[in-house]
This record gives structure tokens, sequence and C-alpha cells, in this order.
């Protein structure tokens, strides 16, 4: 037949075994040994069930659970040999667990699925994981937080659109980036809920056929609950794609961070300079000092996405992992020039505070908003400080104006007006610490 | 200069006013309209806490609230006319409340950022159209689980990677894209708590600086909490990527089910057919009949992502309003195919249970995976059913076959073995069903 | 049977014809109707082949054409009414056709498939796009030449990670710029290669039937050449995603000039300020202009991407379609500072010629490097210019430093020695200049 | 100070040195190694072109060569040692280099950049890739060519929307795919000219300030022409997002042939089947055989996008580096069945056909269309295939049914109707196959 003998005419690259291509490009091991330590952890309940269930005698089960004890300790000492046809960390484990016992290692798989096994335990590690991160994110916060209470006095411009906006609290700028990392941190948790969903217990697809105890599993794994249907649990990966998108976000708002301290690190603001543990030089130019870690932290925001696989979960773990860690060093060691952020107030920016004045008279804020427009302009014209303009000239404005108006071109004065919760006055900036340490205690003290 | 000089050199396309072009770029009127309602609610509330800061009078926050209503009946009307210059749904609706009562509209903005307004008005549409989309995917995740219960006698293959693995029942099937809806609809809950948190009072990026009562605010809008840093309440977006996010999830759920199910509506399937309703022909090809339906919802799948803005918001969440009701359009009447359901399921598909009846006679998993292996194998070489092999040539894999061995060929005896939680017993497809029904009964009795 | 009874018990939410939230998913008519002079100009040229291949008459052919050309009218005069039933341009055309010439509109369709329609107009369609966007980039790049000729005397530090480089030529900038703008240019020529193949002619799938003349087609749409096979013509979009990856690419381009200009115009910069035509003011703080243009044209990068549809097509090149033109204004208008520009050069960005000077005398560049990156820490300890440190200070770096090394504090000569070729000495930059004086007037000779 | 007592508050986490996170973060050396030929290529140009300015003497350049081919020599035998301080690849060879020939070395960056380094390697280590890339492409398309030849005889059903549309051969299907490909080919020509522009001499960002001869370089290095503008040398990537965008959209092409590959592969459509090499089985279920390859192939398209740079560059290489030739392996050992094929031919799917039949008899297309709907109709309620419709019957629907439309009946004469440039006619598609010879005898001529 055609087809048959058409093979001849353009002939396979092999014959016989499977294309080893192909097999490389099968293979998982390379990354996922991480999981090891889950898979054992896997087996170790797994096999206590079969027990239960009456399938592997109380004595196959111990010699298993013998077993997988030596496995792990060979992991733990480094000294696991992943030989040619382990393709994945599911197979590896249970060909040494035979060199170990022999016979009864081929009882482990009663029931169970690759399947189940590659989504219990990737649910195992990354309840892990998500632990360890939140671990790294705490002291981030609480650098952020404490940086915040002993830098309050210090002022500078907040900006919209790179542009001088109000005067602000340094505290206030750090805080509204500790703000975002502690939503983060909540949503992790969510995340560990969803997490933290037993699949085991669905074989391949039509679920356990030997009356497998699933509670017992749930309870030796610590889950929290089970899964609701076999074919669901063992395919589906939302737990993953979430993680994916808390990592985008996470980093993205490290970035946002970065993004800034990268511009208050530039000579033109002077406002932060970085220690020499988080800049690089320059192989050509002698007097570069590069906010490289910065660049680094910019540029993971947007990394993570897309790939819904294992090895996408372990490359974001990784970055964020760095990312929290270099983060918190840039944090905790950068140094502030309070001169040069008070000395990049101008009054300009209590343009908004001078119609918050004439509002405090009685004119409506769009008029007044106008009134001090005009003001802006009158300035500008004469190439003088908005704070320069003679009362005189501010009464051709609006007859509103007086005396008075000087108490407006104060700093400080400005910043306190900002009382409302979440502003930036000294009391509410004061309120976001005190938040923000009574937030840190609870995160400490959970499970 | 040569900066100034060389204008005239290469000229600009105009002079004086804003570029028309950068004006239309810029504007947002066209599709942020959408939120004309929590617009008008937004002000109201801010009115009222302007008169308890002693802002304005009562007289003209009576004004201001009866022109909001003036303006609220013009958008339910549709009589509202966007004139040129109204940028955006903000100025419009102050633009249009000047014209109704004069000078006092000007009162409305005081201490008021565009970014406060915008912010919150995002929130409490989002608000809204998550309860909408909620009230869309309950029916839907209703009508697959009524679906379930009436066709639990229905089998048919469960594959993975595109091949026939073990009998299932229908009901099974459709359960296990039912489950995923529901963590949709569970996560939605999760969004719409990060969603309802007041940014209003938080001006441009300071705060607000005139002791404005934000729980009032917060109790007017019936927001849950109140945001905690003005800078990160103005600037952050979280809640909008998690929306987009959380759609792109949804549809690909709704997506993978459309994907098994044009598999299943082809010829060579032919397990269901789609209603005319859900279906249309070929311009060319008189015959075809297009599952249109199923393929619109595939494609919507990985459409929504990346952008995080309000026009993405608003395209997302048409298409996830859309889809939702589509998906329940055609799966309540869809038509299936028993017979080739049925007729689907091979004695192949059996030898996983093959094995399974070794293992009951004592055999490790592994070995008996093995031997039914060769029992598929012997099959394939006589080209018979795997059924259809003696018990002398089984008895020449494994001692252990039997004459019982005929009992393992029987898809419903398969098919209740899986009687664990999660399998595709009728015993476990009914609980969770049960598990569905008291579920969908809680959520909708939740405010 | 179960499943035709089970209808009844949860019931589809009508009966009867296509459900109407479906029809208008399916619809493309609102946004394909962009192509309605593609689709005119496509169905003249086949009715011209049909006639040829004598399935229509002459008579019938000239009704045709009459007809459709009463159609064209119709549009170019706003005049076409859309009717429900309309689902896409194609068939709007075709039903109005009907209802000016009646029956021989029937045969237009001969032969011809919808996909064969899509495909054909969306071809034309993008074919003239890609002009019009060519078109639009020229003057832009035709700007930042004579600007970069005009303001050629015009120092300023070169920027790398944001930190102060060396000093280069402003011009040497808005050039870099310049480049990347041409590439895409010259790019885009090569995607109107790929799009300007006809697909016309391949019917549904298998090919068209009736003899028809596909090189009469060819030289009537004026395409380059006709498609391989009518499987891959009609099923591909691999134009529209190239055409969305030069988007992308050309955005991201513009996006990085645009990201530049808002440093370089914020208060610490001070380097250039845009007109009142493109920047936008703060409804709260009366003092704010911020560059908004720069900041739309920013944000355009990495929108479009993905979705490889027709809908994406137009969105994009809208996009592009406005970008190009606000650049053009922001270019042509923006004031340069002179003085702030050379005011930000300062001596440290010398560091590199400090070790040119070594590496003149001899010594190894990274021993000079090195020589000049201790220099650079006395200028630090001594708190004074790297140009203040006496030749003393110098000598106990290195013995080779002597009093001429006076001649290294000037910018001018510095940006002088870079007289390669792609350098920033004046011969070299006015050699780009006039590089692409020639490449703009090539391009306009273009067909 | 506030600032630097407080570091004592939250302490760092080291002092000193670079935070080796950081540095572990930063280095790049893991996956840039991969460039160390390019890396010493590149060094010998610069040296020559060195020893020509008069920057290094004869005798010294002598000494850099002879000591780079040591180097190189270490690399090729894989007894390069990499050691801690080696960030790159580029710092990695330069050390090695001084061990080698010590003082000299340190002349060898002279006026060149890391960044010149590092954007000349990536383009000489993309050129040779680029190369690689095609000679697997080529052998693919070959093997699809040749099949088809060799098949041309067997028919199958040609799917849109997955439904049966029209009877094609089984080689138009191949020739489908191998268009796709060929266009791949075509467009990374395009790409390998935009790489072959040289950046080096462009120095950190002002240019090349020692009179380095450039064309000499680019002669040395076999560039094809020289970049224009040395800021936009050394910082643009777009040569890397070209490739990964031409990678994205040849995976997803050949995606899109392993996506149908599988459907065919069901035991459902049993078109054909694949080799045991590229296949694998199911740890529970004897009995499966899974098509992973295509699986794995099908996977890949959407991987790579993103990231620019020189990571996502080599991850993406190895991937299609596999992709292109486990396809080769698959395509060309899968075994067609040609009586499954055929047998899925069905009478409704010349419904077409029926219609043109009546267009050959002067009716207009779209009432032929709506004749041959009827016909479909006529033979569903009567269950009976469209081609045991009696003439009579066909009578009532038009008049111009006669005896003679049993001709339509015929599968081959279907085909053959399709013998416009580029159908399923078997002239037609010998036609395209001859195309391809020739192309492809071209492409193995091209340099």
């Amino acid at each position: 037949m055609a087809s048959s003998e058409g093979n001849k005419l353009w002939g396979g690259r092999f014959v016989g075994n499977t294309d080893p291509i192909m097999e490389k490009f099968n293979a998982s091991i390379a990354y996922d040994q991480r999981m090891w330590e889950a898979d054992i952890k896997g087996s170790k309940a797994y096999v206590k069930a079969l027990q239960k269930a009456g399938l592997v005698t109380q004595n196959e089960m111990e010699q298993i659970l013998t077993g997988l004890d030596k496995v792990f300790d060979e992991w733990s000492k480094g000294e696991f040999k992943i030989k040619p046809g382990d393709e994945d960390i599911h197979t590896a484990n249970e060909r040494r667990l035979k060199e170990f016992i022999g016979d009864p290692a081929g009882k482990l798989h009663t029931g169970r699925s690759r399947n189940d096994q590659v989504a219990t335990d990737t649910r195992l590690w990354l309840r892990d994981a998500i632990n360890t991160l939140k671990e790294l994110a705490l002291p981030l916060i609480s650098t952020m937080v404490e940086r915040a209470a002993v830098e309050i006095e210090i002022l500078c411009p907040g900006y919209t659109h790179m542009q001088r906006a109000q005067p602000i609290r340094w505290s206030h700028w750090i805080l509204s980036h500790a703000v975002a990392l502690s939503r983060d941190v909540e949503r992790l948790e969510d995340i560990r809920k969803h997490v933290n969903v037993m699949p085991l217990g669905s074989g391949a697809i039509a679920g356990n056929p030997f009356n497998i105890d699933r509670e017992l599993l749930r309870q030796e794994l610590k889950f929290d609950s089970i899964s609701i249907n076999s074919m669901d649990a063992t395919g589906q990966r939302d737990f993953v794609a979430e993680f994916l998108f808390w990592a985008s976000m996470c980093l993205t708002h490290l970035s946002k961070m970065a993004e800034d301290l990268i511009l208050y690190s530039t000579k033109e603001f002077s406002f932060i300079t970085l220690t020499d543990a988080y800049s690089t030089g320059s192989s050509l130019m002698p007097q570069k000092k590069n906010a490289d870690s910065l660049e680094l932290i910019r540029s993971k925001a947007g990394r993570v996405f897309g790939r819904e696989d294992k090895e996408a979960m372990f490359d974001t773990y990784d970055t964020v992992h760095a990312v929290l860690q270099v983060a918190t060093g840039v944090i905790s060691t950068l140094k502030v020039n309070q001169p040069a952020m008070e000395g990049a107030l101008s009054p300009d920016m209590l343009a908004t505070d001078l119609a918050y004045h004439l509002v405090r008279k009685g004119m409506p804020f769009r008029e007044a908003h106008s009134c001090a427009g005009k003001a802006v302009y009158i300035a500008e014209s004469k190439n003088i400080h908005l704070s320069q303009i003679t009362v005189e000239d501010l009464q051709t404005v609006s007859p509103l104006f007086d005396k008075d108006v000087s108490s407006v071109w104060d700093y400080n004065r400005s910043v306190e007006q900002y009382s409302a919760p979440g502003g930036t006055a000294r009391s509410s900036v004061t309120s976001q610490i005190e938040h923000f340490r009574t937030w840190l205690q609870a995160q400490k003290q959970k499970p």
C-alpha cells in the first residue's frame, strides 16, 4: 500500500525505540526533581491508605515506608543519582524504591495514576513555596514600615505623571508601596487555600476503585479539603495559573517601586543613594555607578505569565524569591538625601493650597482653581516664584486674597492639612504605621 | 536661539489649542460613559460629606442633589447629550449639573480629584458588574447539574490526550466542568471584596484636607472598608487586573468545555448535536452545519489579558456576559446521542480493569499492568477485541486468569467501581449533584 | 429518551431561531464594514473572471458591475444603510446589490467562498493601510532629521541606566530614534509583500472548480502573486500577525522615545518643554502641566498583540495612525532648553576621556580605567569636581599624568573624538543626517 | 541624620560587598557562555582593528590572537573552567586571556564597551543559529513534499470548523502545511539580513574615539553592513524580538499541523497511526498509546514571546531546534489508513457539487445553493444518504435535475474539478509538488 511502502521512500531517521530528541523533549526530571520531598510524602500517605483498604499488608506497608525513608535520605544528602529512564521525579523515586525493597514497590501505584501524583505533589510543593515567599515578604514590609516610622519628618515632592504635584511625607511614599505588598501577602493566603485541596484518590480520570479512604489521605497530608470531581482534579492547574498571576502582580508592585527609586537615584533628582552592594559599575566608564539592583527588580515584572506549567511555576518562584530579598536589601540600606528632597519642593506645588485658601473663604472650588491658575500664570510671566507674588497682584485675581495668604507658603503646614484617614499628615501616616505594625504582628502569629 | 527658530523650519501642524488627534486620543467618554450611574452616586455621597464638613450649606447640598437627580434622569431616559469638551463621564456630568443649577456645582469638586472619582466610580461599576456575572453563571451551573442528574445513566468514553481512556458517566464529564465554574463563582466573590474598598477621600495624591468624614462616605456608598494610603488608593488598579485575570480563567474553563463539545459534535464522534439556534451554515457548502456558538466560546479564551485599563474591563465584561449566556443556551439545548456515546466504548478501555482484576487476586499493580499490556498486545496481534481473548490465551500471560475474567467485560460494572468520593460511580456522581444543589442554594441566598 | 425528554426539564431559553446574543456575538459588520471598498473591488474583479469563464454573460457582468458601482456610491456618500441580517460586509454588499439588480446578483458568489472574500478583502484593505502608515511615518522621520540638523550644536548628557554616561550631541539622541523608525518603514515594505499575495480563487478549501483565470484576477487587483495552496490561502492570517507584530515594535520604539522625553520634561531635568497643544492640566492642582501626549504614546506599546483577528488589525491600525501623528506634532513643537542640557554635563562624565588620555600615552585600557576610577574616588572624597583635582594628586594615581590633562575637561572636544561612523562627532552626525535625507528622498519616490 | 542612623534600626542583611543574591541575579554566564565562540571571533577582529589604529603593536596583536586561540581550544575541548567573578562570557574570556598572556590582554577592551561586545556576539551567534534552523526546516518540508507526491492518490475529507466540508487529496492537506513552513524559511532569511548588521565600534553610547576602521571589522566578521547610529546600535534588540516572533509563528504552524494530526489519530477518526517511537503509554491504563510527540509540538506554540533577552533567545532556539526534528520524525514515520480516510467521505460532502451541477445548467449560485440545501434536508428527513434521493424527489426541488445527477456522486470526479492553481485536483497538486521541489533545490544552493 502506498503509505507503508512510502516509508522507505522518505525514510525515518531511526527505527525502533523512542526518538531520543523526543525523549529529552518529554522528560521533566531536570526541573521536577525539586518536588522529591513532596513526592515521597505523597507516597507515604498513599501506602497507608492502601494498607487500610487491604491492598497491601502491614508488612508490605512497612517495607515501603522504610524504603521511602531511604530514598528521602539520599535526596537530603544530595546522593540520589538520576538514571537514564528516570523521565520524571515520580518514576525516579519508584525506581529507586524498587532497588531498595524489590517487589512490594510495585504495589505502591495501585489505583493511583501519574496524574494523581503530579497534581498532588505540585500542590504540596507549592504550599510550601507560598509559605516561604510569605516569610520573605513580611520582613520587606516590616523594613518599609520601620523606615517610614524613623523618617517621618522628611518631606519630598509627590509626583503624578512624573511632574511635581503636592508635598508629601517621604514615609507616605514608602507606605503606599507597603500597602500594595500587604495586599499581595493577603492574596497569597487566598491562593494557599485554593492550592490546599487534595486531588489524590482521583486515578487517571474515573476515580479510585479500591475504597481508598480519601479522608485519611487528607489528614496525613494536611490538606484542607478533598477535590469534588476526579476529572477536574487531575486535569486542572488553576492554582498554578493563580500563583503565576499573583507573582506577576507582586513583581509589578516591586517594579513600580523600583521605577520610582531609579528616578530618585538619578543625578538630576539625587533623592537617594544606593549602597555599593546594590550598584554596579561600567566596563568602559570609570565614574558610572548604576542602580542595577533596581533595574533587575524593575525588569522582572511582565516576565511571568502565559504558561501554566510546572517549569513556569519553578522559574517564577525563583524570581520572586530573589527579588523579595534584593528589594529588602535595597530598601534597608539606601541612603536618603533629605536636603535634596526638600530642596525639590517649590512654591508652585502649593497652588492647590492657594485654591483651598480661597475655598476656606467661601469660594467654590472650581472658581478657586481658576484663580490659583491665574496666579500661577502671573508668577510664570514675571519669572518669580508663586510665593513671591504680591498681595496686590493676587487681589487682581480675587479680592478675597489678603495678607494671610502668606500662611499658605509653608510645606509643613500643607502636608499637615491631609489628616483624613490615608492622608500624608503626620497623624495619618502614624496611623498607617500602627496599622501595619499590628497587621505584621497578626501575620506572624498565623499558622 | 536654535530651538525656537527651528520651530519655523520644521513647522508644527497647527498652533494654539490642543492637537485634535491628541484630544480624541486622550478622551475616554466613548467608553467610560457606562459609569454614569456610578459617577452620580459617588457625587451624591460626596456632597453630603462636604455639607457635614461645612464646605457646602444645607441649601447648596440640596441643589446639588436635585441637580444630580436630573442628570440621572437624562441618562436613564437616554436623553443625555454628550458635548464637545466632555472628555470623560466625570466632566460631562459636572458640566450638565452646572447647566442645571449654576454656581453651586463648582463646589462639588472641593478636595476631590479626578483620580478620586475615576477610582471610586470604577469600583462601584465593577461591583455591580460582578453581581451580574454571578447571576449569569449560576443558571449555567444549575443547568449543567440538572442535566447531569437527568442523564446519569448515559455512559461514554472518558478521554485523555484525546485517546479513549476509561468508561465514565456522561454526567461525570458535565460535572467536571461545573466544578471549574463553581470555583470561578467563588473567586468572583473574593474579587468583589477587593473591589469593594473605598478610595474616595484620597484627593490627588496627598489625601483630603477638609476633614471629610470618610466613614460617612463608606456607608453611603456601601463599601466594605476604606483605603489605607491615599497614593496607593488613587494609583492602583490591582482590582481591575484581578478581574481581567478572573475573566481569563473563567473563559478558559468555558473554552475547554467548548473544545470537548466541538469534538463531540464532529461527524466522527457524533456524541451530541447542537440545535439550529446555536449552529450556522456555510455560504458555499449547503450541507454544512457548524458549531459556531462553540467556536466563539472557545475563541474567547486568551483574549482578555495584558491591559489593565477601563476599556479592557468593559470589553472583558461584555465578552463574559455574552459567553455565559450562549453557553447556557448551548448546554440546555444540545441533544445527546446515547447510542453513539455507548457505541464508542470498546473493550480495550477496560484494560485497566483487567489489571485491577489481577490486583484483586494479589498481584502487585506494576506486574498486573504489564500482564494487561500483554493481553492488549495479543488482542491486537489476533485482530480481535480484548474481551475476545480466550481464557487459555490469557493464562499464558498469567496463571491467575480464570473464567471469572468474563465479569470484567461490563462497562457498567467498570464505572461502578469508582465509588470513592469524586469518582464516576453512580453514588459518587449523585453526591456531586447533591453537593452542587446545596451550593447553588447557598449562593442564591447570599446578599 | 433521556436526553430529549430532558430538554423540557432544564428548558432552553428560547426555541426556533438563532439565539440573538449568539447572533450579535457572531456578527462582524460593526467593524468589518471598514472594508467596504475592498469588498466591492474584489467583487468587480471576480465577476470579470466569471464572465471570462462563461459563468455569467457579458450582460449579467455589466449589470453586476453597475450595481456594485451604486453600492460603492452609497458607501462613499455615507448613505449605505446596514440592515438586520447583514452579519458582515460581504453579506451586506451582496444583499444591497440584489436590491439594485435582482437575480444576477446571485451569480456573483459562484465558486467563491466567504473565506475567499474575507481573505482577499483583508489583504486589499491592509495593503492600503500600510501605505497610509508609511506616509505618516516619513514626515515624522523627516521632522526628526531636520531638527537634528538645525540643533547639531547642542550638547547634552547621554544616559545609560538613567545615569549620566557620556556627553553627546542632542542630535545624536534624536537620530538614534530616527534609525529605529526607518527600520520600521523598511520592515513595513517587507510586510507589504507578504500581504500582497492573492487568495481569491481558493473556494472554501478545495479550490475553484470553474476554470477561473486567477492571473486575470491578480492583474485586476494588482496583487504581486497568487497563493500556492487553497487550504493555506483561506485559512492563514500570518500577514495579520506580522502586521500586529510590526505595530508592536513600532509603538515600542515610539514608546521608548516618549519615555526619554517624559524624563527630559520633568522639573528635575528641564531639558525640554512641550507646547500647550500637547500638554494637559489637572482638575485639582492648578499648577500642573502634564506631558499627556507623551504618556499616551508611551502607554500604547505592549497594547497590540495576541489576537490575530480583523478587530485587532483595525484597532492596531487606528492606534498607530494616531500615535504617529501625535509624535510628529510633539517632536516638531517641543522647545529645547539648551542651557539646562549643557548645565547637566559634569566633569565626572569625562572619566572615560581621562582613561583614554592615559591610553593615548600607552597605558593598557584596563589599567587606565582603574586609574581614572581612582581619580573619581579622590574627587568624591575631597568633594570636588573631577576636573578640579590637582596634577600632583593625579600623579599619585599614575606618573603619566601631566599638565596636558587639562585638555580633557572640554565637552566639545570629548564629543568630537567620536568620529568613527555612527559616533556623536559633528562629522559623524552630519553623515547620519545626509544618510537619512537620501533615504527619505528614495522612500518618497517609491511607488 | 535620620536616614543614616536609621540604617542601624532596620539593619542591612550584610555589609560590604555586593549582595550575593543580587550577584547571582545579575550574572548571565550560566546561559551566555553559549556565545563563547562568537565572543572570541569578535575579539580577534577587534584586536586587528586596534593594531591598524596604532593602539596595539604588531607584537601585542599576535600575543592576543594566540592567547584567544588558546581560550578557543579550551572551550572546544570542554576544558574551560568558569570561575567565581566570571559574570558573563565576555569577562570570562578576557580573564582567561589575561592568565595566558598577561598585560597585553588589558588593551583588548580599548574603546570597546560591554554593550559593543554583547550586541556583536549576540548577532554573530544568532546568525549561525538561523542557518542551523533553516537546515532543519528544509528536510521537514522535503519530507512533506515527497510524502505528498507518493500519496497523491489518497482522498480524505477536508474539514472546516472540524466539520466535514469537501473531499480533498491527503497530499493537499500536507502541502497546505508545507506552504506555511516555506514562508517561515523565507522570513528567516529576511531576519538574517536584519541580524547581520555590525554594531561593533559603537562604544558605550557616543561611538568609538580611536579611528577604528569599522569597514575592516565588518569584513573580518562577514557582516553585511554597519550600524548607523551608536546609541541605537548598542541599545536595540529588535532583531531578537523579530527572531522570537518568527519562532512563535513557525511553532504556531507546526502546532496547527499537530492539532490536525492528533485529531486524525483518535480512535474515532483513525486516519493515521504514529510509530511507537513517537508515542507513549500510560502508567495506569495498559491499552493507552498517546500521541505525545504531537502534543508536545502542539504545546510549544504561544510559549515564546514577550521577553526580548538572550535567555529567551536561547530557550526559543532550543525549542524550535527540537520541534523541527521531532516533526520531521513524526511526518516521515506515520502510517496512513487510506480505507479509514476514504471511508469518512460521505455524500453530503458533495452538496456543493450538487449546487455546482445546477450552476452548470445555468442556475445562479445562490439559488443552486438553496436547492442543494433542500436536497440535504430531504435526505436527512428520509434518513438516507444525499446520493440516494431519487431523481423524482430532486425534481421537486428543481426541474433542472435529471438522470445525469448521478455523475455528481463520485469523490474522484469532485476532487478533479478543482484544477485552478492551488486547488486539490491531481494536476494542481502536482504543480504544487513541482513548485516545492524547485524551491527546495534553490534553497539548498543558497550560500
